[in-house]
């Protein structure tokens, strides 16, 4: 199967790239099953809402993944539990956190797995990844050996560790984040994709999606400051595509997706 | 000299425990000056006011310091500038900050200067204390030797740093930002007074003044919260106070200063 | 019971201070059984021996917690598991761990349960201390409601959060790390005891044991720096006692104890 | 002029692809000027000695840069001071740092200025980049518009932050620091090129360069672990070329770089 995987949405103009470009996108590609990371998809490019990720998933999105943004808009506590294709990073505190951490999916008569991991070198105090991904992996495989992670981190070390502890036991590690898609798409050793970042969906010519002056402003002036979606200017949509072959669950390719709205018409 | 200094007030109650307490504390200290670090002071317990401003210094504060919640409260860049016995730390950028670091202060005729810094160690990315604070004791050395430092910061080890290196130059560095007192008072070999921490002053069976269910929520779920000033219980006021002989600018006293309004009345 | 609790054993000189001082404080303070933080008691200051962890206990030392020092000096590996009195924080990775992370204690008559924990802010990726605390202190009361946690941890507020968090159902709750006293030692509502730091034991004139040129000057040029234990001068010992009820749990009383030798002869 | 910029090079194996296929990459790029990073040089991987900075020199290389990794072989201390095309980041400490933060060289009759500086988000405390590099690119522009900076930094916004804040007064800012080279090399509206990481050079199968094992050992129990550069396997080169416009300084092109010995032989 080949599973097309679009990095962070940010903002109105992320999900309108979604809604205007998925579809070509997906003419050229022909991917099987979608999966989007949505932690930044509300207009104020903080969590996501209801409407919004019905929006996604009527724009053609198998699947929704989150961050550490996961929470930034409250509204999400009230409908994650119904979200059937919404999933939230698995290692946050399993005693306190609504949602699930990942979601198996049919794929013309196969199953994948969707698992969403956040890291914690410069993040927030998860749960060990490691651990429970090796737990985790160990259970789905009785199911499928088709297996994709969005791993969002923040370090290239953590992202990479994971990819090289899970190689040859999951179809591929995909990381978020960093909102700058990284030039290392690969498959290791063992027959796994991985790739650092997958790189943003949204405004291209902000600071990551923000408006620039008010994060350069707070680099020069260590105030707090609000950040805001830039709303104007060309669109990029990022990620990557990954053939899994069903059977052996192996990663056979996987190609870097990057268009911006100036050279997609 | 005797400098009263109180270490950070949280909220409407720690400004009436300012209010209230102050008085019979000078009373029982007999301070010449008193120095009170209001980072905290605003109903919710981020920044200060204009109004919070002029309701300490009528309450019979002379000098207020701020630390990292100095811009918490927007409101503080329209009259920080004019205000004259308000610092918040030095080593926030030159070039974009408003306000400023150290005051000076007439004390029966003796100058003292009263310096504001901010540390780095997990904290925000400032200029370097202390190639900062060398420079700055060296000027004013100049004008007087009576030099008061609130270095708000949250590493002991950064602290005590401060303090050994600028030893026999200063006559006090007492930490703030931990909001809980150590118990160090000392005097070191160069003739400086030192606190690791003063403690806070404000609701006293908070989580350093705040809400306990938000804040140990948020330990237990990871998701962001808004925390608020707890209202209700005890008050608390904390400090030390300093002697300081006026020809040498060295400390002879340290002693610190720690009350609860159930055992005050 | 009583139990005397001694902070941070930092180098040659803290081991010293426990030979030298520990018998005169127990004929003082009386108590039953002693816990000692050693996770910076060799000579280095980091980490602790086999020959070292012997020496403390044929000193006096019934039980010896670490710290994020814990695996400092290689040697432990070696030692750890069978080492009946040592514990390190029960909440670095269980799968891939030695050791163990509390340890019970008969004192005349009545079990003690010893707890070790670490913190997560600003300090190492470990498991959840919140969630792993609630569920070992569910089991150990099953055994004895005579409950005492070292809790090696950064940050006022997740110390204070850990122990309102578990206030009611552990004896006490007692900060290491910092290497400075706190004064704050108070029993909660529900009749825990709790010291945000008992502070450290060893050279008492040091950067929290340490020479003080390297640490200064590692502020100062921001370079990789060796530190190394202070060993001349004074020296200091430093925690305190709690006493426990040991039908109920509840502590009724909490003291800090700090001392230097040059008080102490 | 085209400037060739080549990213950290780690242990024996990074030094040995420079050696081996610089000049192959000289010979198809042709840049009139070399820049490579060296701060992973050593065998070790941890800094530089004056035997390798001589060695890279030799091999055609024109100007070495830095990072936090600057001073980790403290050999470094004892030739920078004369080295005088090796550059470690600008803002350390100036009133204690050795060396310089940057060079000036004649390419072909014109002057290019190198710079070197470092990011402070999730890295070391140093002094703020943004106004150093404001203040040294005023008074350098008055030699030369031919600028070129690698700045070395953790976080993809801090990086993008310095590009935009420096846009249309710098021909180029390359980022370092992450080992894993980014897709989005391009230039900015004022004529800066901007590529958030260059990338690494060394093992190209291994951890950013090292060993996998004690990496990945490291996230799994969270214990200090000595890391030691990968010897065997394929090697990588990374980095990217600029074209600048001699007169204007304005960048005209940028194009990323990489190669591994197994697809250039
Ligand atoms: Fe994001
Ligand atoms: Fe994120
Ligand atoms: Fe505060
Ligand atoms: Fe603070
Ligand atoms: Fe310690
Ligand atoms: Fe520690
Ligand atoms: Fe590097
Ligand atoms: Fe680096």
């Amino acid at each position: 199967m080949r599973v097309l995987f679009i990095g962070d949405v940010v903002g109105n103009k992320g999900v309108s790239m979604i809604k205007n470009y998925l579809p070509k996108i997906k003419q050229s590609v022909r991917p099987q099953v979608t999966v989007v990371n949505g932690e930044n998809a509300t207009a104020m490019g903080r969590g996501i809402s209801l409407s919004i990720y019905k929006e996604l998933m009527s724009d053609g999105v198998d699947v929704v993944t989150l961050g550490n943004h996961a929470w930034s808009n409250n509204e999400i506590l009230d409908f994650i539990d119904d979200a059937k294709r919404l999933i939230r990073p698995y290692n946050f505190p399993r005693r306190t956190t609504p949602g699930k951490g990942y979601t198996m999916i049919n794929v013309n008569g196969q199953q994948l797995a969707v698992l969403n991991f956040q890291g914690r070198v410069f993040m927030d105090n998860l749960d060990d990844p490691f651990a429970l991904a090796d737990e985790l992996v160990d259970k789905l495989s009785q199911q499928t050996k088709c297996i994709f992670m969005d791993f969002h981190a923040e370090a290239t070390s953590e992202k990479l560790a994971m990819a090289k502890y899970l190689d040859g036991r999951i179809s591929a590690v995909v990381g978020t984040h960093t909102h700058v898609q990284t030039n290392d798409a690969r498959i290791l050793p063992g027959k796994t994709a991985f790739l650092t970042d997958a790189g943003m969906t949204g405004p291209a010519d902000g600071m990551l999606g923000m408006r620039p002056e008010n994060v350069i402003g707070r680099f020069l002036n260590q105030r707090p400051a609000r950040f805001e979606v830039l709303e104007d200017g060309r669109g990029i949509i990022s990620g990557c595509f990954v053939d899994i072959d069903d059977k052996s669950g192996h990663a056979t390719h996987i190609e870097p997706v990057m268009y911006t709205d100036d050279r997609m018409s």
